[in-house]
């Protein structure tokens, strides 16, 4: 497995390729979540890239992007395992030099949900991901459906600038008992993390309520949130029932929706959604 | 030559394609100075493409849209007999769908010059030209030096976005008595027409006072005012010494400028440029 830090030199390893290439980004710190992805980009492909960057433009003035949970050492090692060929481990600077002013904005879906609480982020999310595309050039970019308002996002933004490649969306891995895997999810402390699986049981609920015919999301979004409130340690930032392209809120559920929510469980921040179809 | 409306279709053809390609993106209304970039393309690739499309994103909601000149037929006959292999000419609903929200946004070197007088017009003609970039996956795209500032937001894009093609500069292509070509000249009357050489005029002179020594630029822009303030149809927009990157105005000049201006001749706004280096 070859690490490479600089744009021209992956660019130019990219151009010897011959056959499809895979894309997996990452901020690193993986996880079996990452792993999930990894290991369908390896089956998918002939060749899969790993981009290793914890990017600074995806994270507000007062985020975690200093204490953001860094093993890079961990991170090549797990990569190498899975049978990823290359990994692109680029410098801030390498990536953002002095004076650098180009965006990739998407209006509308990005102001709703995780955009809502964080302005900027999804702005610094498509802006690193169009780098990236444009850098590596992949035949298929693996993302999770975790992070579902980033696929929306990301697949709307390949669609309108009529981007050359396909974006895959792997499943949502999950520890034993339902909580979704996320790098953040270490910051929980003992009974924080025992509280946490409140998200996917409210989400199971939507679920079943949803199988057993209720078709009005405001219902649904009542009891989840009766269920989250069960929980003295779980803060509700929302639940949202929403069109799954558009992530326009939905009254009646008529279509595929995604039901979405966040929660800070103590400090720490999660989130986790299902779709129902 | 093949004449294709979908991108779909214009992407199947792009990719049978084997060997270098040029773009050439016009709004259309061609004249000699865009055929100079055509016949460039022509020469450097192995194939051409250009692009016809007045795109409605890059003009403001008081500009001339619809009233901007178009003779498509006219535009065919031309880009045929230089040797063009294939037009794109998509309608605005191919390019901008219902719900289009993806947009490519550059800030600063936008926001002064054309971009003062015109806040939406950078981010309508960098979204269209990623676009174009990505449909139609050019070796190199032709940009003509006339609309400096473009090429210079253009050049940072690629820059910035890793994107993966040279953009060339072309010469201003002028009349025999220096007015640049522009599709907009036919919107002057014959005594506007007479005065518009002022522009030309003043921007001679700047290189004049240049060559003899002249490094302040206040000076140089004194004397570009006085001379076109004798016109009484002039009404200066603009007179920019800037540096030939950025586009941050100089006091003095120590490395290669940028000297543009805009000036209204009567109704019609014109602009030029001159590099002095």
């Amino acid at each position: 497995m070859k690490v490479i830090k600089t744009i021209s030199e992956v660019k130019k390893e990219r151009h010897n390729l011959k056959g499809t290439v895979g894309l997996f980004p990452t901020l690193g710190f993986l996880h079996e979540g990452h792993l999930s992805l990894v290991r369908q980009s390896v089956r998918d492909n002939n060749f899969t890239i790993s981009s290793v960057f914890v990017n600074p433009m995806q994270f507000g003035p007062s985020e975690d992007f200093d204490s953001y949970p860094r093993d890079f050492d961990r991170d090549l090692t797990m990569l190498e395992e899975e049978g990823v060929e290359f990994v692109f481990m680029p410098s801030t600077q390498e990536m953002y030099p002095e004076g650098y002013d180009t965006w990739v904005d998407i209006e509308n879906i990005t102001g709703k949900l995780e955009g809502a609480s964080r302005p900027t982020h999804f702005r610094g999310v498509t802006t690193v991901v169009a780098k990236l595309f444009n850098i590596l050039e992949p035949t298929r970019a693996y993302f999770g459906q975790k992070d579902a308002q980033q696929l929306a996002v990301i697949k709307k933004m390949v669609k309108e600038l009529n981007m050359n490649l396909e974006v895959i969306a792997c499943p949502t891995v999950r520890e034993p008992d339902g909580l979704a895997m996320s790098s953040r999810n270490t910051y929980l402390k003992p009974d924080e993390r025992k509280a946490a699986t409140v998200l996917y049981r409210s989400l199971k609920l939507a679920e079943k309520l949803y199988f057993e015919g209720e078709r009005d999301a405001l219902k649904i979004r009542r009891e989840m949130t009766s269920l989250i409130q069960q929980q003295p340690a779980a803060n509700i930032d929302y639940i949202s029932i929403a069109d799954n392209e558009t992530l326009d809120e939905v009254d009646k559920i008529t279509r595929p929706v995604l039901v979405s929510l966040a929660v800070k469980i103590g400090k720490p921040r999660l989130i986790d959604n299902l779709v129902l179809e």
